[in-house]
């Protein structure tokens, strides 16, 4: 093993990257400056080392609590509950969200032994004191992802909580022809007046 | 800007990766033990610091000259010409050529300003005196890869040197249905005797 198979080894590690793309990212760092190698590499390092996970609403950032926890300008009666913190960024891209977040850390998935203890629902329930009024559920429009919303849905409800889920529907952009037919099924029950 | 963006746009100056891969990548590492992230920053650095261009051949290596010139095994009659560096891991991956290597650098492409004097040939030519019988070209088979065998063939032949072209034709496990015309034609005018 070269220290070229060893790098290329490390790439292959990333989910989506296989052999050949490995190879190819580790060609590019070979014919770039040494500072592109270097600033990669720095990067990476800075990253592991300063960023926290917030122990309050468990998204990623530089700083415990997060800028949303601590933020002075965001809704406090709005909690948007997803999956992973990674969802995060999707949801801010969009802009039109300006409330608090909280990450369950996956969905409900028994097959792989993921049951509701294992996301971090209690901390979800203890945050619902505070003046919260209306908890959006954004887990993934798959078949866990429901299943997650479905549950926690009942655990809010019980508890007297407004509880919505992000629509489905066509995304914008698409092309009906090339729609799925479930896609299409919760569109036409989600049609609304224009 | 955040260290997590920093990262993904480093991540996304890598040849394939957009801006949605780069946060993917940036966030499993996120999520991955701390050690996941140093193993890769040290593989980089490690790479950028030992890496060598061999003088002889141009491929890329820990010593230079490389492995493969300095071998005593391998077949020194035999040069096989390839556009870049790392073309030669996927020759060696085959297991079928034993022989020594050069690399172009590139290939012709007068729209792109690379004229025969912006390629490794000089380097090429020198080697040819050490007892060299054959040299197969192994540039890509694309326009420009074509129009630098060609243009090799015309230097080398003159000079008395057996030269030879990597076969053109249906690669294994492909489908006929599939295959484009320019291949089936070149499958057809190289047909061989069963």
């Amino acid at each position: 093993m070269s220290v070229i198979d060893d790098l290329a080894s490390e790439f292959a590690r990333l989910p989506g990257i296989g052999r050949k793309t490995a190879y190819r990212l580790t060609h590019h760092l070979l014919k770039s400056p040494p500072e592109e190698a270097g600033r990669l590499a720095g990067a990476i390092v800075t990253m592991a080392e300063r960023v926290k996970r917030c122990a309050i609403c468990g998204s990623l950032g530089e700083t415990d609590p997060c800028e949303f926890c601590l933020s002075g300008v965001r809704d406090r009666t709005t909690i948007c509950v997803v999956e992973e913190a990674s969802d995060i960024a999707a949801i801010e891209g969009s802009g039109s969200f300006r409330g608090l977040y909280h990450v369950l850390g996956g969905c409900l998935s028994p097959l792989d032994g993921i049951g509701p203890e294992e996301l971090k629902i209690d901390g979800l329930l203890a945050r619902l004191d505070d003046g919260v009024g209306e908890v959006i559920l954004a887990t993934n429009p798959s078949v866990e992802g429901e299943a997650t919303a479905t549950y926690l849905h009942k655990v809010l409800a019980s508890r007297g909580m407004s509880v919505t889920r992000l629509a489905r529907g066509l995304p914008v952009g698409g092309d009906l022809e090339y729609a799925d037919g479930v896609t299409i099924a919760q569109a036409l029950a989600g049609r609304r007046d224009m």
